[in-house]
C-alpha cells in the first residue's frame, strides 16, 4: 500500500504515551515541538505520492502490488544503489525517517534470521518476513532502536549490579510471547514513527542470553513509556525561528530523539526476531551497523554539500576567495564532501554477498569508511568553516535586531560584506552556519550511528588481514606466503628476468 | 579608589543607547538577559573590596593611593606574574571582565605612545598617563574595541567600496578634538562597562591614515549605539537554567557581547592616543594582541582544568576509567592544560623589556604559543570529552523532565551509571558538557583575542629567525653563519676533538 | 609489436651520455646499480610474453596488430579499469615503469592536441598518432619528464634573473624543427628509457609563450646528458642486501631518477605536440597531473598493502595483536590502504569524458582525493608502522651479524618474539619495516606525481562550486539558488508538507 | 677529578668483547666506525678541560675536589635549570653523550634507594653513594641500559615461554654477589663508554621479582658480549661523507647503539642498588624516564633549532619566503622549537621535590610535555620541511657529482635558486635536510628516552585529577567539590554578588 498523509497523520493519534519537556503529550501531530518532526514524517509520504520521486520510492512487490521501495529486499548491487539514491534524495528534503532506521533493522534481521535458521533450525525468517508483509501493506513509519542506556560501561550486561535492566532483556518467556524490560536512548523519529525494532547494541556471551533480544512492537503497546528529548530551539517554527536557525526551525535534531522505556512490555512470539541466541548478537549489531551507517552518509550528503557551498558563499561575501589559504580550505572541504559520496557509492557496488539467502549487505569496510571518513573530520570541518566565516559566527546579529527599523540602518551599513552582495544574504549565509555548526551537529556526527571507535572496530573485523599478511611476508621474504591461495598463485617473474639480465661490470667505484 | 559594587551599579544608569533582541534597553541593571552581564561586572569590585582578595588586587599607586591593580603598569617579570595571577583567580568567579581588555588597552597605547613620542615627538605619553590617573581614582570599567566590522576584506580600509566606514576612523579633525565613524563589532563586556578604549586591528599604509586611531570615550557619548548579542539562553537565569545550562546561566559567552557603532562621536584631544601615526598602527595591534592573549590564556586556565576534570568524572561515572584509550583521552587533555600553565607562566616570566620606557611585554612568542595551543587544539578537545560522555551529551535529559515525578523514577532508574554514583550527579556532569562544548565556545576559542592566523603571524614576526639561521648555516656548512655574533662565539670545539684522536685501523670491512 | 627482452637489452646500448655517483657510465645494463633500473624495465616485456599476463598487458590495434594495452588510447571507463588493472599487477612486479610516465603523458598530449587542434586549427593530433603509431611498432620504453629544475620559485619562467633556462625553452625554431635547452628533475625510469616525453609542470602567460613546448625525444640525442641520483643502497645487490634492504635491493626509488639536461637538442617538427601555445600549458599540466596521479595511486596499493601486512605481523610477532589500540592502529592502517583502492576505483568508474575527442580522462577529483589521501597520511603511517614494530625499527640487527656465527647464538636467544615465530623471521619483518620506512619513502609520497598542494589546488580547481554554492543558498534561503538548473529544478515539497499539517495547540509551556 | 682526553682515551683499550657489522673489534678508538662515537665521547672531556665551558661542567664537591658537575646530585631548581644548560651546550658540539644516561640512571638510583632504604630497611643510598665518589674522582663515561630485548610483549617477564632471559634478571645470588643475565637492546654510547647502569623497564608483579634488579658494571666485565648497530653511512667520515651527510658524518645516530648481553655476568653486592624489590621497579623507572627525557629535550633543541633554521634559508633560497603558505609552516617549525625550549625550562623551575631525601626530580608533567612535544610533532616536522625544500631532498646531488668537472658546469647553472644564493649553499641545505628527515630520526624521535604512550602514560600518572575533578564538581554543581582543600576554600562569590542585584525588570520580551 502506498499511504497517503492524511492517513498517516491518523494513525498517530493513538493513546501513546510520551513527554516533551516535562508535560505529557497529548497529540504529536498539534504538539509546538513534536509537530516539527511529524511534519519530517509526512515527507516520507509526500514523496511515494509525488509524480516525479514516485518512481524512485516505489515499487511492486512479489505480488505485483505497489510497495514502498524500501520495504523490499536488497538482492543485487542494483538494489543498493537505488536505496542510497531514495537515502539521499529523501534526506534533501528531510525525508526518510520512517523509513531509515527500521528498513535497516528490518534488513539487518532478515540476513541474521538466515544464519540462525541454517544453523540452528529456528523459524525466524518467517517472522520476519511476515512483518514485512505487514509493512508492504500497512506501509507504517518505523524506528529501529539499538542503544541501551548501559549503566556501568564496565560491566556486562547481566553483571551489573544496580539492576539488569541497564540493556534491554527477556525479563519474562511465556506461552504467547515475551516480556521486555530496559531502556533505549536516542531513538530518532520515534514520536513520528508509528512502530519500533528493538536489536541489541552489543556482542553477548552466554550470561547474557536474555539481552540476545530482537523484536517489533508497536509504540502505543501498554508498558511503553517515551521522553522526547529537548528542542534544539523552544517554542513553535516561526519567520523568526526561520531565519535565525534555518536548519532547526525546519527539523532539530534535538526534536526528533527520544528514550523509549519498556516497563514489561508484551510481545507476541511472531514478532520475535531472536530471543535467547547470544551467539549471533554480534552478527545483528554488525548488520544492522553496516546498513544504517550506509544511511548516515546518504544523510550526510546534502549536509556537506551545504556547508561546503555556505563556506565558499562566505568567503566569497567576505572578498576572501582569491587567497590561498581559503581557496585550500574550501578545497580541502570539497575533498571530504566527494570523499564520502565516492565510498559511500563503491560501498553499493561493490557489496558483500549473504550467499544463502540470496541478499545483499553494502560493503562492510567500505562503508565504514565512509562514515568515518565525514565523522572524523566533522570537529575540524566545522572549524574550517568557523575559520573562513569569521568572528561574527559566534555572535551573529538576530532577526529581532534586523527587524528593528532604529537598529536596521546602522545594520544594513555596517555589516555589509563584498561590494553588490546584499548585507541580508551574508547575515544569512552567517546564521545558516552558526546553526550548522551547533554542538548538537559535532556530537551527532560522531555518535549517531556508532561512534569512531565503531566503525575502527568494523576496519579491524572486515579488513583481510590473511591477504595483507601473505603479501607482506612475500614481500619481506618470510616463509608462510604460500598458505594464501591468491599470493601463492603470484609467480616469481623477478627471479625469470634476473636470468635475462647480463653480467655486472666490476670496474666502477660506486 | 577602590570602588564599591553599589557606586558601580549605580555608574551604569547613564542614559546609553543600547538595545538588545530588538528592545531599547532602559536600565542594562535590570534586563533579565544583560543582568547576567552586569552581575559579572560586579564581580570585578567584590574582589577588590574582599578581604582574602584584597591583596592580590589592591595595590597603592605612587601617591601612595589604594589602586585597583590591574590599573597600574607591568614594569617587572613579577607585575606580570601578579597580574597572570589577578586574571586567573578573578577569571574563576567569572571576574576581571572590566578589567581586562581596557587594561589591555591601557597598556599597549602606554608602550606605543612611548615609540610615537621619542620618534615622532607626539606627547602621547601624557594623554594616557591623564587616563590612568583617572581610572586609578574611578575605578571605571573599561573594554577594548578592536575588531572592525570590515567589509570586504580583500580590501584596505580606504580602499572599500561602499562606504568609508567598515573601519573606525578620523571622519573630522577639530579644534578641540576629533569626530570618528565605524562600527567595532563582538566587544566583550560593553552592558557592563562604563568607558571604551578603541584600537586599530590592522598594520596601516599611508593612504589609510584616518584609520590609524587610538582613544577613549564613555560608552553614553553622544553618538554611540550599542547593540549587545544574541543571548546563549534566553530570558532570566533561573533553577532550571543553573541545572540544564550550569555555565551559560552565569555568564554566557553571547550575553556579554555587543557591536559598537560610531556616528560621528566626539572625542576630545586629551582622550587621544594616537590620530594618523599609520606606521605605528601594528605595532599598537600587536602590542595589544599580545596583552590580551595573556589573559586569553589566563581565562582559560579555568575553563580547561573544568573541562579536563568533567572528563575524568565522566569516564568514572561511565565506569571507563580503567580502558587504556580513555586514560590516553584523559592525559591528552591534562597535557594541554598544563601546557597551556606552564607556558604562559614562561611568557611573564621571560617578558620583552621596552627598555626605554621601563616597562614589560609579555613574551610575544610564549604568550601566542599559549594561546594557539588551546584555541587550536578546543575543538579536538570537544571531540574528545563528547566522545567519552557518549552520545547522551547530544541529548541529555532536562530539568523539566528530571523534576516531574512520573518521569523521574523512569531517570533515576536508567539513567545511572557505575554502582554507588547518583544518577542526578551524573546527569548534571552531562549537562556541563553540553553546555561546555556548545558551538559558542568553539568558535570563541578561535576566534576572541584573535584567530590561529593572527597567533601564526606573530610567530613569525617574533621568532628570532637570523638565530635560526645562524645555527642552520654552521650545521650545514654553509658560510656566513659568523654574521650572527652568538653563532660566531662558538667556537669549532670538534677540530679539536678531531687532532686527539688516534690514526684509523683500515683493516676492518665496513 | 610485442617486444622481447632480449630486443629491450640490446637497444639501450645506444651511446647516450649518462652518469651515476660522478663516473660516466659506459652501458647502463651492466652497472652495478643501473642494472638494477635495467632489471625493472626487463619486467615490462616480462609482462607481456608471459602467458599469464599477456591477456591484459597486450591489445589489438585497429590494423588488428599486437600491440603492448597501455599504448591505446581509452575510450571508455572499461579501459580506464583495465588500465588501473595493468599499473597495479605490473606494479606487484615492480614493472610498468616504461609505460606509465610515457603512456600518461602520451595521452594527457592527445586530450589537450584535440583541444588545441579545434580552437587554434594546428594539426598536432597527427603529431600525436603518428607518435602512438611508432610505439605500437616499437613498443619503445618512454619516460615522462614535468618537473622542471625552476629556479626562483617566486619568478615566472620568463622572469628569472640568472639565465632563462631554469624551464625548459624553445630557444630556437628553425625550418625543421625546435631546438630545446633547459633541466627536467627526477625523472623516473630514465637510465632504462628509449625516449621521453617532455612537457610544462605549469600556467604559462603570454611572454612565457617560449616555455610552452611539449615534444618527444629519443634519450641518446645529441645535446643531451643524463645524471642519475644517489642510489639508495651502494653497490650491486647480493644475498647481505636483499636481507638488510629487501625492497631498495629490488628497485630501490633512488636508483631511477635522473636529472636530463638539454643543452640545445633538435627536435623535428614531427616530434612537437606544443609550442608557444601557452593558454594551454595548463591544459597539458593538469591533464598529465589527473592520469600521472592515477598510476601513483596504482602503485601504491601492492605498498600500502604490504606495509599494513608487515604491521600486522610485527603486532603478531611482538604479541600484542589483543591490544585495543594496536587494533585501532591496524584498523586506520586498513581503512587507508582500502579508501585508496576504492576511491581509485571510481575514478575509473566516473570519468571525465573528453567529448569531441572520443576520449575519457579519469575523473579529476576522484584521482587527485585518492592520491592525497596516501600522500598526505604516509608520514602518520610511518609512525604508526614504526610505533608498532617498537624500537628496534632504528637499529635493526644486521645480516653480518645475523651471519657470524659467535653473534648468532645470542641474537637467535634474545631477538625472539611470540614463541613460535622463527627469530628470522620476526627480523626480516623489522628490516623490510627499516627500509619501508625510510625517508626516501615519505618525501617520495608527497612529492612524487605532485605535493600535496598541487591536489589542493585540482580539488579547487575540479569541484562543482556552482552545486555547492546554489544548494547552499537554497538551504540558507539566500535568493539566487534557481540560477542552477539542478536545484532550480527541485521543488518545495516542504511547503506542500506543511499545508497537509493540522493547527497548532498552544496549551504547551514549550 | 677532571679527566683529559689523553686519559679518557686510553681507558677504551680495556679488552672488551664488542662486534660492529659482524667482525670483532680489536680497538673501539681507531675502528673507522666507532672512532666516531669515540669523538663523541672525548667531547665530554675537551668541554670540562675549556676554559670557556669549565665553568658550565666543573663543579667542586662536598670535598672540595674539581668534579664533573653533572655527578653531582640536583638538590635545587638552579641545580636543574644548570643541569639543562650542561645539556643543552653540550649537546650542540656532540658531547655529554657519556654523562646523561649514567647521569640519569645515578640520579634515578639516589632517589628510589631513598624510599627502598626508609620504607624497607635496606642500605641503598650508601651503595650509590660509594658510585658516586667512584665517579666523581675517575669521571668514567657511564652509559645507562633500560630498554630489555621484551620477547612476546603480551607476557610478564616471568612467564614468558622460549627462556626466562628477556628481561635482565638475578639468575643466581652469591654470598659477593649477584649472578645476572639477559640482553639490553639500543644502549647510546656504549662503545664509548666504561661502564653502564642496569636498570628495569617496566613495572612488576611479585613473580618478577628477580628482575627488578639495578646496578653498575664496568663494560669489559666478563660475560658481557656489545653488538654495535648498524652505521647510519659506512665507512669513515671524509670530505665527501661531510658533504653528502653533514649530521651522519659527525655523529651518526646509528653509529652510537648497541646490544648489551649480560651472559651469567656478576656483579659484587656494593654496586648493587636494587635486587628483588618489585614494588619499587615502577619508581626506578619512572623516575629515570623522568630525568632522562628531560635530557631528551635538550638534546633536541639545537637539533629543532637547526632544522627550523634550515626550512627558513630553503624558503628564501628558494624564492618562497613571502608566500603565506610558507610562513605559515615556518611560524608552526618556531612554535614547537620555543615551545620544546620553555616547557623543559618551566620542567626546572617548578620541581618535584624527594622531600627526605633532600633531592629535586624535574617536574614530571612538564618533562613529559615538552618531550611528547617534539616527538608527537617530529613526523609532522618532517614532512613540513620536505614540503618547503621542494623534491629534490628526495634525490638531491651527490658530492661525487658535483666535484666531476664535466658535470659541474651543468649543476651549477640549473641547480641554483634565488638570485644572489651560491648554488652549493643551496645544494648543502638540501643534503643536511637529506640527513636530517632520514628515517633514523622519525623513529629515534618517538622511540629513544620513551615512546609517545610512555609520555601518556605519565601525563595520566601525573596529573592531579584530584584537583581537576573537584574543579569540575564545583562548576557542575556536583556535591562532593568540598572533599579537596584547595576547592573547599573557595567561597562562593558569586551568591554574595547576587544580593547586590536589583530586582529583574519583566517587561521585556526575551
Amino acid at each position: 500500500m502506498i499511504r497517503t498523509v492524511e492517513q498517516y497523520l491518523e494513525s498517530l493519534r493513538d493513546g501513546r504515551v510520551i513527554y516533551n519537556s516535562g508535560e505529557k503529550v497529548k497529540d504529536v501531530t498539534t504538539h509546538p515541538i513534536l509537530r516539527r518532526v511529524v511534519k519530517g514524517g509526512c515527507m516520507d509520504y509526500v514523496l511515494t505520492n509525488d509524480p516525479e520521486y514516485r518512481d524512485l520510492f516505489v515499487a511492486q512487490n512479489e505480488k505485483g502490488e505497489d510497495v514502498h521501495f524500501l520495504w523490499t529486499a536488497p538482492k543485487t548491487s542494483e538494489d543498493l544503489l537505488r536505496k542510497r539514491q531514495a537515502y539521499i534524495e529523501g534526506s534533501r528534503f528531510g525525508g526518510v525517517g520512517l523509513h531509515s532506521m527500521g528498513v535497516d533493522g528490518l534488513a539487518a534481521s532478515r540476513v541474521v534470521a538466515g544464519r540462525m535458521d541454517s544453523k540452528l533450525g529456528t523459524n525466524y525468517i518467517e517472522h520476519v518476513e511476515l512483518y514485512r508483509e505487514h509493512l508492504q501493506s500497512t506501509d507504517a513509519g518505523v524506528t529501529g532502536a539499538q542503544t541501551d542506556v548501559k549503566g556501568d560501561r564496565g560491566l556486562h550486561p547481566a553483571s551489573q549490579v544496580q539492576h539488569k535492566d541497564y540493556y534491554v532483556r527477556i525479563a519474562d518467556r511465556q506461552k504467547d510471547g515475551i516480556v521486555v524490560s530496559g531502556a533505549k536512548y536516542h531513538i530518532s523519529a520515534t514520536p513520528a514513527c508509528n512502530e519500533v525494532i528493538v536489536l541489541p547494541c552489543r556482542t553477548h556471551m552466554e550470561p547474557d542470553k536474555d539481552y540476545a533480544v530482537v523484536f517489533w512492537t508497536p509504540l502505543n503497546a501498554e508498558g511503553i513509556t517515551l521522553i522526547s528529548s529537548e528542542p534544539t530551539i523552544r517554542g513553535l517554527s516561526t519567520e523568526e525561528t526561520y531565519w535565525d536557525y534555518p536548519i532547526s526551525a525546519r527539523h532539530g535534531i534535538g526534536d526528533s530523539e527520544c528514550m523509549i522505556i519498556f516497563d514489561n512490555v508484551f510481545v507476541p512470539w511472531e514478532n520475535v526476531f531472536q530471543a535467547g541466541e547470544w551467539q549471533f548478537s554480534r552478527d545483528i549489531a554488525y548488520a544492522f551497523g553496516t546498513f544504517h551507517r550506509l544511511y548516515a552518509c546518504c544523510r550526510m550528503v546534502p549536509a556537506m554539500e551545504n556547508m561546503t557551498g555556505i563556506a565558499a558563499l562566505m568567503a566569497e561575501y567576505n572578498g576572501l576567495e582569491k587567497y590561498a589559504h581559503i581557496q585550500n580550505k574550501l578545497a580541502w572541504l570539497a575533498n571530504v564532501t566527494e570523499s564520502l559520496k565516492a565510498i559511500s557509492e563503491a560501498a553499493c557496488m561493490f557489496p558483500d554477498k549473504e550467499v544463502e539467502a540470496d541478499l545483499v549487505v553494502p560493503n562492510g569496510m567500505l562503508t565504514n569508511i565512509a562514515k568515518y571518513m565525514y565523522a572524523d573530520n566533522f570537529h575540524e570541518a566545522t572549524k574550517v568553516v568557523q575559520d573562513i566565516c569569521g568572528g561574527i559566527v559566534a555572535d551573529p546579529i538576530q532577526y529581532r535586531d534586523w527587524m528593528n527599523p532604529e537598529e536596521r540602518p546602522f545594520l544594513e551599513k555596517y555589516l555589509g560584506g563584498k561590494a553588490g552582495i546584499p548585507t541580508e544574504h551574508r547575515l544569512k549565509a552567517i546564521r545558516y552556519l552558526k546553526d550548522a555548526t551547533g554542538w548538537q551537529h559535532g556530537s551527532h556526527s560522531i555518535h549517531a550511528e556508532g561512534s569512531l571507535a565503531a566503525q575502527m572496530k568494523m576496519f579491524y573485523f572486515d579488513a583481510d588481514w590473511d591477504l595483507y599478511k601473505a603479501r607482506a611476508k612475500r614481500a619481506a621474504g618470510i616463509p608462510g606466503w604460500d598458505e594464501h591461495p591468491a599470493v601463492a598463485a603470484t609467480r616469481d617473474l623477478g627471479a625469470l628476468t634476473e636470468e635475462k639480465m647480463p653480467p655486472v661490470d666490476t670496474s666502477y667505484n660506486v
